[in-house]
């Protein structure tokens, strides 16, 4: 059950949020072997300024900010997570969105924080 | 100090959003415990499309979206969780929000991760 | 790589925003030593009735409320995080914001939960 939480410029998520949020997804069933149904995402979409951010940082070349954060169950190794990134990252980048204008981040939870539509007692 | 995240579609913030908030803070108040008062809400409101899920994931039949996510203390142990997000799902399904389409995630942070309103130094 | 979440008014945002934004990123550089091209901030502006609290939560006067969550690497001792605090309050008070009315969380993670623009592997 990760959450996915996308915050981005309102013309991007018109043009491009049905993709975005496809490709995302398969990242997530590549990269963590997630179920393809386990998908829950919230896009959050941002007039300009709403998403500060420095050109610079990390040695890269900034244009605009891609946010996307993931809160998933405690259980992945750092190899798996970086393989993730790299798959979100190239896929997004197949629809032009470069990879410096993505920031990822993770969050962590464990199995008992989470309810999806059915009690568990 | 619960900080209780809401995003759902703006037609049903409009139409039960206050309700939606007085019965998200009974449960918190009934499920853990909480002083009533120790309310902090944020409703994100959305657009078709905005919200994306699977209508089908973890054996449910799912219609739309209302995620709400919870940033407390980490002091509970699983069984009041679990006591908590059913007492959250009970309430909403008194006003007609189906339990198939509630996403709980909670996160959890330690008691000097908060500062409300006055300093402790 | 902080990512301040910030949840706002909407009047508030147009009136102050830049200034809030600078402030926080100068807090976060004073109170956490932190770089500060390190800046990633999200701006989340908000309709009456969608920010909920309490006016008396903690013992204190709340007027609105001005949430600050702050995503960040588990790598700083308590007497820091209340020092942050203090900065972006104190910094905030200066352009008219009442501290009774700043909600600041923090949640944390590791190093290896972040992809910030390019590939470590």
């Amino acid at each position: 059950m990760p959450l996915v939480q996308i915050d981005l410029d309102r013309s991007l998520a018109e043009r491009l949020g049905q993709q975005i949020s496809d490709h995302i997804n398969e990242a997530l069933v590549e990269g963590l072997g997630m179920d393809p149904t386990d998908r829950f995402q919230i896009f959050r979409t941002h007039a300009p300024g709403e998403l500060v951010f420095d050109p610079t940082y990390n040695g890269v070349d900034r244009q605009q900010l891609v946010s996307i954060q993931i809160l998933m169950v405690h259980m992945y190794p750092a190899d798996t997570k970086f393989a993730m990134y790299d798959a979100i990252v190239d896929r997004l980048k197949g629809i032009g969105i470069r990879p410096e204008d993505v920031l990822i981040s993770v969050v962590e939870n464990g199995f008992e924080d989470w309810y999806a539509g059915r009690s568990r007692s």
